[in-house]
């Protein structure tokens, strides 16, 4: 499998993945130019590196015609949100548009993984236009608080510096942090949910 | 008719110009990874100022209702190509496309302006997801050569600069340089073809 | 004082803004590229909004000819890090430029705010070409870690909410936050201390 | 010479074509704001690719250690104006900045390549930051007009199409071709100098 063939593979991921940046930028300054609260602080995306999509191949055993169909992480998009309830009206958000559908769905908000990783994950459908006519793609997004951003940016690095092998005390120390963040969260929560209602008994008051 | 109610209108055709220029662009990116020679050169793309849409609005008497149906070029993207040739694939690919219905086109080359004017022009229905749902926009798509382009920059400056009303004697001098780009094009345009015929009989010896 | 003259103030500001985003993202490139860990984390830019310069003008009483003197913050660059320990290098790292003269700086990590705000800030002289000359502006540089700025985003859509009025019990909530984020930033530096340390000694193991 | 070096060679010229893309298409809209015409119509950089340098340094016989100093086109920046005037406007105006020093100019304006290649060329000494400190790297400016770039643009496809063995009728039509665009761009320096007779005639007429 060469380069050739890997660009050929890419090409749809990577015009799935610009498409959908434009799409999901595009919601904030809708928000900003109507005054409303965007629930989406900001977004990045990314097409998974050929050595990793070929460590995904090795390790799963896949012939090379299955990686469209079982490497749903591919194309690749992070939503960042300011609060835990953000990232509910974004996936609902989601499953509203006519542009994807969602094939699957994890909270790992309220399911939290062994780590400490927190973040709610949908796999869906999209549709781009390839010069060999239209191809449906798996596309990979992952929505998260800022808190939960900043926890996985750094576990990341950690776990990229020591292979894989975080050693315990380390490890100690990122679910002291995770559990930090947590507590931060429902701080943020808290406070989100004291603006909602003072803003509604102030709507009040006005209407009145 | 406020800023907060252009805000609204142009939304949509700004997602739908930002869409189709990555789309457009990853056609080049598309035909250089796969060693293809790409019919497009350079995209561009703008959403028209709110003064000139008030102008049309007022010259042919629009009702606020109507702007969005017959003001058809409020979404605008240009595509430059290197031959002539190029222009007429560039309108294939797109009749072919899935994502966008052709509503009309004009074929300014062939049928020249009478100021000198040169450029293929086709008007297309695009589907854009909103914050309040799906909305179908219309987009002009202008294709022309990097001649054609660099007269009508040129020509455009001058509009600008004398207000619509170009002295004669410049005029006329456009249109010699009109005339002369016509010359060139058709100069590259049997450049081309000596180059697909040479490489047609280049592939029959290799065949042999 | 009007719009011409606001483009002509801002204009060197906003060429200053432009050209110091592309020389810190590139000290990521280049970290990057030489397998060196990047202090920085991402950059951001902007100068300021027109109205918020005139708010000041008027509260500090300013003639028009002073703003380039008296308002240090007109060109803004935002440094975002991973640890506490990396915003020290990158003052230092700052310091040592050639192209940038520090003017003054103000430790807002240790020197914490009353509100709770944390950043480090500097503001710096930095030389740009106009159209009419060389021209030195100010720039103001804060440097602060992703907790910090997570804290920073919501207290500013706070105070904006809020119009400079958070009421008592949000402005707790913000205090508990900052809290918690000071504690999250203190585990991660063990993190950090914990990590050198162990490579530390596992480059003296492989020296042996 | 593998790719580690080559990166840490090409990093700096890398930061210089985005600081000098930043600068120079800062001129239009400094213009553009000003109310001025700009004599840059647009600007294109790039770095060399390592393949064209490697090339370079066994045509040439180069030590590693000369790189630097003997290939003077790694870094490159591609200015195209409307009209041949322009051209010299800008040559004079990058001899007036501070932030570059001419070392050496060519002008194939005047000039014109047996191919019928034309442009103006200049190296300039241009000095970066890097993470070990300053360094002056040499950089490639071309100036040309439309016109110019379009022929050149074509040249070069075809050059790269018939790997530098363009056959003699596809020659012979390409001179046609330049010849075809000198006199557009005479034509259109005509346009010019009557633009400016104009306007001046129309200055003197306004003051009185």
């Amino acid at each position: 499998m060469e380069i050739q063939f890997w660009r050929e593979i890419l090409e749809p991921y990577q015009l799935g993945v610009n498409e959908l940046l434009v799409k999901f930028n595009h919601i904030i300054d809708e928000c900003k130019n109507s005054g409303r609260y965007s629930p989406i602080e900001s977004v990045e995306g990314r097409v998974k590196k050929i050595s990793s999509i070929l460590d995904k191949v090795q390790r799963k055993k896949l012939d090379s015609s299955e990686i469209d169909e079982k490497i749903e992480d591919i194309a690749g998009i992070r939503i960042i949100c300011q609060f835990v309830e953000d990232i509910y009206d974004i996936v609902k958000m989601i499953h509203n548009r006519n542009d994807m559908i969602v094939k699957l769905e994890k909270d790992y908000v309220n399911d939290i993984k062994e780590s400490g990783y927190r973040s709610f994950h949908m796999i869906v459908y999209y549709n781009v236009e390839t010069l060999n006519g239209p191809k449906v793609i798996q596309v990979e997004i992952q929505i998260r608080t800022m808190g939960m951003d900043f926890w996985a940016t750094i576990e990341h690095s950690l776990q990229y510096k020591y292979k894989y092998n975080i050693p315990p005390q380390i490890r100690e120390r990122l679910s002291a942090a995770s559990a930090a963040i947590i507590k931060l969260d429902n701080e943020m929560s808290s406070v989100h949910q004291e603006i909602r209602e003072s803003q509604s008994s102030f709507r009040k008051q006005a209407n009145i």
